[in-house]
């Protein structure tokens, strides 16, 4: 099942079922008017939500042609969002161009942050900056929503709260973070609002690709219309998905509408290329003791897409350009 | 004005609005069902609570007897739970238990963190833990309730978008925070659900006691009903409200609904005690080189409350006790 949450007057905007092919849409007010109110009731909605999509899959309907510009983030104010740092080639390469080395436990203990989750940006949303210079940077991941998460939860039994699978760009101010990552509290001005697919879909959509709670396949990223990675988010994911979450709830129950995030896809295979600028960059400072490739400019475009084994794009594009904030 | 959140069937509870004496309430959903919807549209929704509450105050009505321990967070599930630490002598106490000075730059630049927010604790909610060994700790604080914040805000604009004011127990494991933060990424484990006081209130309700954007009362915190602290939240609070709003939106904007903690309170007068343990531990190692008192344990009993100058409880008491987990 594919769903998205297209722009309304409202606040959480307006939950509609997107067919298999992204070509059109139907709202459904009559099971719940939005995301977080199916979510909030997931096991009784989720059934009338599956019927909607197979008819809309099958038949000739009153529908709106789907335009993924027409949707908000899925969920356009969530409850949490908690980000992973799931791929250790990502990891290891940035420590390794600042001389730091890779500590075991770091292979058993994710990293994860908490992030912003008041304002979600829609797929086709400008990333918007005060300042050319804070280093903006993409950051292509995949994420997960999930339902009511028990305190304590264990991995085995995490994988059944994952609901919903999406896109997500993690967007990053580079140069803040080094300053705040100092003080030691984690992230705050470094990580503004992050922007998701236009479309989530519930795992039995991924068909084999979904295993294990992860999702094997390459996540295409293109900067500026040139293909910047195709790292494949299966291979080398330290962390499964139900192992972040089994991290997040050690101490604490999770909400549902709870999205999680894989952190930025990374290969160790570098012919997979890049899935945000700064691993480049350090790839460069490794390889050649200096930095290269700038970080985006006004103007510059980040797309970020999936595709199954058909060639048909799963959840739609993420196509945000960036721009000064208005 | 003063507002709480009746524990309902649904999620959100249920908005009601509440006496100046905190002894009667009376629901009003003809003007909002939720204190979130009621902060989505606060511009037209507030002079309708405020006529509410005057007729309340003021004549005998059908309403019901307010009761903390009806009462959930005023806003159960909140959008954004971001907390400074606006009191220094408490950084500073901290820092230099463990031999480390205080730099120039933490007198400008707020510490603060982006918290949980999808399980928002009632007033008389059980603090719930795995593990007794946590070092489970509690932080009195002061908070506020955003609307919504533009991109960037200046600290005098910012001033105006602080719609409530309540308190806080910012509840924190500390044993898990030292690896915690090691890691870089800020807190995630070390501070599970935060508890808030039953009532919310408008600035006008507190006086002169409302200043620049501080709450100049002292904060009461007993531990198993006996006084641990009593620092007044006005004094010695290195950056207001406005100020801790200025930070957060440097680099995004702020959904209605924001709640901003103050950090926990205190005062470089130690005569005035403390709004968590971890800050007495760090003076008994200043002091004597080795901390005496532990940290909370199952049954131990936490209350906060802030007095107005008639010795009227304004916001209600958060009055919890450690349990474990269910």
């Amino acid at each position: 099942m594919k769903l998205a949450t297209f722009k309304s007057a409202d606040r959480d905007g307006s939950l509609v079922v997107v067919n298999r092919e992204l070509t059109k849409a139907k709202a459904v007010p009559n099971i719940a008017l939005t995301l977080q109110a199916a979510l909030d009731n997931w096991s009784e909605v989720e059934p009338q939500l599956q019927q909607a999509y197979q008819t809309l899959n099958r038949d000739k309907c009153e529908c709106i042609p789907f335009d993924s510009c027409l949707a908000a983030a899925p969920l356009p104010r969530a409850y949490q969002w908690l980000d992973g740092s799931a791929y250790l080639s990502h990891v290891e390469r940035v420590r390794k161009a600042r001389g730091a080395d890779m500590p075991n436990r770091l292979f058993d203990d994710p990293l994860m942050y908490q992030g912003a989750s008041d304002n979600m940006l829609g797929a086709c949303d400008p990333i918007e900056a005060a300042n050319e210079e804070w280093g903006i940077d993409f950051e292509a991941e995949v994420g997960v929503i999930t339902d009511d998460v028990e305190y304590g939860v264990s991995i085995k039994d995490a994988a059944i709260h994952i609901k919903l699978i999406l896109l997500v760009n993690d967007v990053s101010l580079r140069n803040l973070i080094p300053d705040e990552l100092a003080k030691g509290f984690g992230f705050l001005q470094g990580k503004p609002a992050s922007a998701f697919s236009p479309v989530a879909v519930t795992p039995d959509e991924l068909g084999a690709a979904w295993e294990d709670s992860k999702l094997h396949l390459p996540l295409m990223v293109y900067w500026n219309e040139r293909l910047f990675g195709n790292a494949n988010a299966g291979a080398d994911m330290q962390f499964s998905f139900a192992r972040l979450i089994h991290h997040a709830a050690k101490s604490r129950k999770l909400a549902t509408g709870t999205i999680i995030g894989s952190g930025t896809v990374s290969n160790y295979d570098l012919t997979r290329g890049y899935s945000c600028i700064v691993e480049k960059r350090v790839v460069e400072i490794i390889e050649t003791g200096a930095a290269v490739t700038e970080f985006m400019r006004f103007g510059d475009k980040i797309q970020i897409e999936m595709l199954d084994g058909q060639g048909l794009s799963i959840f739609g594009a993420i196509e945000q350009e960036v721009s000064p904030c208005r």
